[in-house]
């Protein structure tokens, strides 16, 4: 299947390290060390997780190569939700009024985009769909203590859209050649290393160190995987978008597969954890330096655990 | 695709409607004129959406046709999650502790019985997975606010588990025939009659005649969309499961699709609204009064809004 089109959005507001400086005492050089983050986004009062992502699909609907009545299938991804019932593949339906197509919503935590793509391809494969869009947005701060000195200085808001087709339409399509995805809740402390119970303090990360393991088990061999089912080897990829959780993460993740920083797509730094939107605001992000023929690898590692690769040929 | 095993739970605590006597001056009378509801279950203080699951594949592993080291399959469906992180599908992946598979859990509201089939049906025809275990929990009691006079009423708390085979592997296997799923989000007041915002007072209902008008359209609608789909007309179907939201909408889609009270099947007298999972509750409920060649409708409507129908042939 291919990627027609992308889009990304992120909020207006800047968060510093500085502000977790003032409110917890944690330097910005303490922060940025251990994660790489400098500033992340914050979504404004009257900003949840479905207002971002529609802010996106208006970016992605003013540059859509084909009319929005021919969308036939809306996946929404979050672990943020806006609203549980009216999910964020319907409130989008809505926004963009196109009626009696089949829409979903689902969560795997951070690796919840590959998992709603492998969802469309799933719809694809049954002749249930053709077009298919795709939106991802994770609203972190809805859900987040920014008191709590372990991860409320992680966490970013951020939105991205993509329209998927099952046929090539264009010669700037992107190829998805292939994706592979995983639960890996049998791993380490995987139900309890990092919990988002809406009913019981947000979302917490009591197990760091454990996800920080398995995220660097899981992303370089499934990474490995998708390129080997492709008949490709690690010389073959032009870039890796590794989940935007940690820098270091990323670092440990080039290093164990042994390709070059300058292969390495980021956008930690200035967004910081952005959830299961980070890696599609990133290819969004990077679109244009992007040659035809080039293979991309997105890897995903989410709380529970999940797990995920998928190989894009430009 | 094929039913292989279904299993269900609900908490032992009983809720009488004379709970909402004492609490809100509603009589049971009118409670039941309004809805059918006699009493409902409510989850104990250690239960969530995910152990209301555990319980229902417990039962269900206890009677399985094959070993669970060849499920290669978990979607779970909820929409009142315990944890959007580890959610539903992972903490079933944890507690039957098989690794490796793909596993997400995803929400259309009351509709996600249906769309969860769906997405397996999907894996199936990608060719990526065969044997699917399903779970659908929904833990109303976790959001709702038992002192609204419109809805507090309603809830109840319940779950079921499913296996789900691409091939036939037994006699006793019930056939899905056919699912259709739609979202409705631009009909009625979709996306604002029925909402569960777990950052802003949980589940409420300020439009409840929207849905009951809606749920009233789509449900037979669908209903004979899918028998027509597979050749058939109303007279072949022998039972119709229809979301058990108000027994009220039940009568009045049997009415529409003018068939006997006979034929259809309830259990809201005495679970009340148990979401997502009501039906797939009353199918497991009833699976040994079904004799070889019946055709059962499940159809559901749900909040946000979302439409679905599955005709199975015993």
């Amino acid at each position: 299947m291919y990627i027609n089109t992308i889009s990304h959005y992120y909020p207006s507001q800047v968060v510093g390290n500085e502000h977790f400086t003032k409110l917890n005492n944690l330097s910005s050089e303490w922060i940025s060390e251990r994660t790489g983050i400098f500033e992340r986004r914050k979504a404004g009062e009257d900003e949840n997780t479905a207002t971002m992502a529609m802010a996106a699909v208006d970016l992605l609907l003013a540059d859509m190569p084909y009319d929005k009545g021919e969308i036939d299938l809306i996946v929404g991804a979050t672990y943020t939700p806006y609203d549980t019932i009216v999910t964020l593949g319907h409130a989008i339906q809505h926004h963009i009024q196109v009626p009696n197509i089949p829409v979903l919503s689902l969560s795997t935590a951070c690796s919840s985009f590959l998992n709603a793509l492998e969802v469309v391809e799933g719809y694809f494969a049954m002749g249930k769909a053709t077009k298919a869009l795709v939106i991802v947005s994770d609203h972190n701060t809805a859900y987040y203590n920014e008191m709590d000195t372990v991860s409320g200085h992680l966490w970013g808001d951020g939105a991205s859209a993509l329209l998927i087709s099952k046929e090539r339409l264009s010669d700037q399509d992107m190829h998805i050649q292939k994706i592979i995805t995983g639960g890996a809740a049998t791993s380490g402390k995987a139900v309890e290393a990092v919990v988002l119970r809406p009913n019981d303090r947000g979302v917490v990360m009591p197990f760091g160190r454990d996800v920080f393991q398995n995220a660097c088990l899981f992303m370089p061999k499934v990474s490995k995987q998708v390129l080997e089912d492709c008949g490709l080897t690690i010389d073959d990829l032009d870039y890796l978008i590794p989940h935007q959780a940690n820098h270091r993460i990323s670092l440990n993740v080039i290093n164990t597969l042994g390709i070059p920083l300058e292969k390495l797509i980021s956008n930690i730094q200035y967004l910081g954890n952005t959830g299961s939107a980070g890696c599609a605001i990133a290819l969004s992000e990077n679109k244009d330096k992007f040659q035809k023929g080039q293979n991309i690898v997105i890897t995903v590692f989410g709380g529970g655990y999940s797990y995920g690769a998928m190989l894009i040929t430009v």
